[in-house]
């Protein structure tokens, strides 16, 4: 139960500011995250790591010197915004480039790829490494699925040692890809844990059980079992671990974690036996460390992670390091830092633009403002089509998001920005105000589909036409839904394709949006039929089918704004 | 949920040898507690701190430069019994004498007090320092009487500073009680915690309710509430302590600790308001803490504690330490430690003894084995009635601990040990044995009584009866229990009243005892009239009524055994 709060929305926010005001030594406070609070060298790769709420220690607990160098935080089990990612690499960034950790999840990779894109478009080199380590979530030959849990320590650990060490950003890159590779974490669930606000557990395990491989955000594991004694468990979490044992390891770094209301004492009753599991497997332990890492708000329950050393591995492993969290050989001087850090955001600039993209701007930006009417007044309805199969937030993320990309699309077209800024502007502000998965997914699509137009002319319908495709691939590379899930892509997928070819059919922007709309709104429809496939809602699967997606609604919805806004335009 | 274990009456034990193996660069595992693991320069004063299992960090992790110096665990929720305190100080001691530092729980103050007198015997300087800092256990004008919660941390911290600062015993003493009087503590629960291997909680709190004041083992708090906001548990929290704020402080030291359950996002929001709290009381607040200092297993619920800092205090609770949780400023030099600690209590040694003493340890060593027989025989019986008002165990204890005086005083009769040696060494190993505040009652009484007798002689009949006003003496000053408190005091005040009066009156040893086993029995029956005043057993008070009291009535079937054996003796 978590039990200690003001107002539920504010949990995440407030256990931040807390957290850096106990923990002063070690880090600031920045919008979104925390960075350092000692001197880092210029030139350093600077380690930027991050995820959502609820996991504490994970991920502003591993910030300081051979650790971390700023972590960014999200609401509660919610991956931060773009602009968050962005806004704190850009404060940790030594001019040795970014090197973004964070766990494997849709929100995230979604966030943090966006983030990398944007900074690289700055001018800043950044490298991603989605942490895969969760061995129940997916099987070794598609390792590259596996959900991140108490992994992202120890791969942040090897990546942070390797940045201090002075390695240049490839090296970094390289070397925390492959302590990914080499860890393998196995975890139980004996119990659920409650959100702030929520008067229920998020999930339950049946009493007397324990959920094996279940996610820390309750996703589903791969089965349940009766509670076993220390000695059965850690074979258990040793065997499985074990059978991923690269040819000829002989040494491990052994991470025990538990998961929030599982303590200390029990988790060094388990180390005993784990000790013991390890050892007799011929496997020499180096520097374990057993404790809370990657939590789960009060879920009951633990894991175990493996990291498979060789030299380098363990050269960094059992580098120094001084975290809130984690502490490890002679400490690394840590002097405190000088410089003042500016949170607040400078006014936006724009580069120049020619007049007639000028005016396109400025139809872009009314045309987002018919899409936020349509939004707002649909919210309730999407909100509750959503709480089929989800929160039932759904309404509420799009209203807003849409809201905030009106704001910064007029903002934008007043400045005189040209017709590929104003709709990145646009997407960005989606992105950093509605939140969660759909808010990225949007401001993802907006952002890419202004990579078919330019800020010096009108964008022409062939532009229009292919930012629809690149809108397409941007959601799809960073999103992971595919045509079935019962996402957005669901009605995206056939608006795209009906939307080139009627174009290559009519030559008629207006006849192939038209007809490109209702193939989007008849695909919304069908999702109907489908039951969700990613994400936390499988429990509410069975609940969804018979009610179309939220997501592809709101595209539908957002299609035919637009189909109309261009027939007013020509008519008009 | 305490969920991982093997064997639950392993737990404790288990938990010390995972904390060692994963802490090892910290500390080193002895029979009974941990020790620091680095050098300790010779002649420091070491300050030695412990108390039940169940409370990680408390106390083991609290061991490092800095802090302290070594730390004695007992079983869960239970103190260590007075052997262990006495053996893991004696690894301390490095010539400087010894600080002791506990809870002031009955359990506690009795082993950690004995084993004060044991180490002053052997001529290591001992002093006590019980931690009083819960306002909710009683009021200020009996500050004594509160019991030790996270105020542990802090007042161990002073000790330790000022420890590692080079002072004296006197001057570490006069510190460590300095800052005892000034930290204050006040806690709330919302759930309870749950033993190893039990089914149930310890101890419940009504759903959407909060218990104010209640203690770190399920004791009764001051009242149950709605839960409130974390805004106004700060006010609450925060509201109670300045209620005892020292005129003219100005800075404070807090320490916000989390009992297990409450996670650290929960601390940290709470530590918002707190800070506010503190502030617009005029305070400064000084290196805060906040986290898990002193849990009760997966309790659910947080205590604030605060010290009011004048310049010395402040001096010290700024000082650098490194132990496992808590490490501030720079680090202390911490060498590895190359000495060889020897685990293994070598061969029992005794003084020298008169033939006369040597036959009188014999006939006690004889008079012992028929006790031990006797409290065999009434196990089940004892078990029985102690289930009424305890956790049934009394049986059980008396008859390990009588064994373990049995072998221990035949071991000593048998190595030619004098009438004081025998009755001394069965009350030790009685204490070490039995476990539980019964073991070390009866430890202090046979130990208490051995001072009246000597080596030199057989002991008179005088002294017989002068050891029984001993024993009384030794069993109130450390125990806690008066007369009407329904324990054992309740039999052994009319035991030695009767004996002191009727061997004045008859002159005759047997005569009075017979009376005063008499007067025992009776006191013994007396007591199922009354209610229990000590300890957990509050829920069952009610239940016990019409009850005896265990340990009244061991008591009583001891002197009964005894008169009989003093006949026998006569006779044969």
């Amino acid at each position: 139960m978590t039990t200690i709060f003001d107002a539920p929305e504010d949990f995440a926010v407030t256990a931040l500011a807390g957290f850096s005001s106990i923990y002063a030594r070690n880090v600031r406070l920045v919008k979104g995250g925390v960075v350092r609070s000692t001197k880092v060298p210029k030139g350093k790769v600077a380690v930027v790591i991050g995820g959502g709420s609820g996991h504490y220690p994970a991920f502003a607990g591993y910030v300081g010197p051979g650790l971390a160098d700023a972590a960014v935080a999200g609401d509660v089990f919610a991956s931060p915004s773009t602009a968050a990612v962005a806004r704190v690499c850009r404060h940790a960034d030594q001019g040795g480039g970014v090197l973004l950790g964070f766990g494997n999840y849709a929100g995230d990779v979604l966030n943090f790829g966006v983030a990398a894109e944007r900074l690289r478009a700055e001018g800043i080199d950044v490298r991603i490494v989605p942490v895969t380590d969760d061995v129940a979530s997916a099987a070794a030959d598609t390792a590259a699925k596996r959900r991140g849990i108490a992994g992202d320590l120890v791969v942040f650990k090897i990546a942070g040692a390797a940045a201090e060490a002075g390695l240049s950003l490839d090296e970094v890159e390289r070397i925390s890809r492959f302590a990914n590779d080499r860890t393998v974490s196995f975890g139980v669930a004996f119990g659920g844990c409650t959100l702030p606000g929520a008067n229920h557990p998020l999930f339950t395990v049946s009493k007397g059980e324990m959920a094996l491989g279940l996610g820390i955000h309750g996703e589903p594991g791969i089965s349940e079992e009766k509670i076993v004694s220390a000695t059965e468990l850690a074979k258990l979490l040793v065997g499985k671990l074990l059978a991923e044992r690269p040819d000829g390891t002989k040494k491990v770094a052994p991470v025990l974690n538990g998961l929030g209301s599982t303590k200390y004492e029990e988790l060094f009753v388990l180390w005993v036996a784990v000790e013991k599991e390890l050892k007799a497997a011929g496997l020499e332990i180096v520097d374990p460390e057993c404790g809370e890492f990657v939590t789960s708000l009060d879920m009951q329950g633990c894991s175990l992670s493996l990291l498979w050393l060789d030299e380098e591995l363990e050269t960094y492993w059992r580098a120094p390091c001084d975290a809130p969290v984690l502490r490890k050989g002679t400490i690394i001087s840590a002097e405190p830092a000088t410089d003042v850090i500016s949170d607040e955001d400078g006014p936006a600039t724009f580069a120049p633009a020619s007049q007639a993209s000028k005016e396109s701007g400025k139809c872009i930006a009314r045309l987002i403002g018919k899409v936020a009417d349509a939004l707002k007044q649909a919210e309730d309805e999407l909100g509750r089509i959503d709480a089929f199969a989800g929160d039932g937030d759904h309404g509420q993320g799009m209203r807003r998001g849409s809201a905030a990309a009106q704001d910064a699309a007029d903002v934008a077209a007043a400045a005189g920005a040209g017709a590929a800024s104003v709709l990145a502007a646009a997407g960005d502000a989606w992105a950093d105000r509605a939140g969660g998965t759909s808010g990225a997914i949007w401001g993802l699509l907006l952002r890419s589909w202004s990579n078919a137009f330019s800020d010096d002319d009108k964008p022409s319908d062939a532009a229009i036409v292919e930012g629809a495709r690149l809108a397409l691939e941007g959601v799809t590379r960073l999103g992971r839904a595919r045509v079935g899930d019962k996402t957005l892509v669901d009605a995206l997928v056939p608006f795209v394709d009906a939307l080139e070819r009627e174009f290559g059919v009519h030559k008629s922007l207006i006849a192939a949006w038209e007809i490109a709309a209702k193939a989007a709104t008849d695909a919304a429809d069908a999702t109907s039929s489908l039951t969700p496939k990613l994400g936390r809602a499988r429990p509410l699967a069975e609940k969804s089918i018979g009610h179309p997606d939220a997501g592809a609604v709101s595209l539908a919805l957002t299609a035919r704004v637009a189909a109309d806004f261009l027939k007013e335009s020509v008519d008009g």
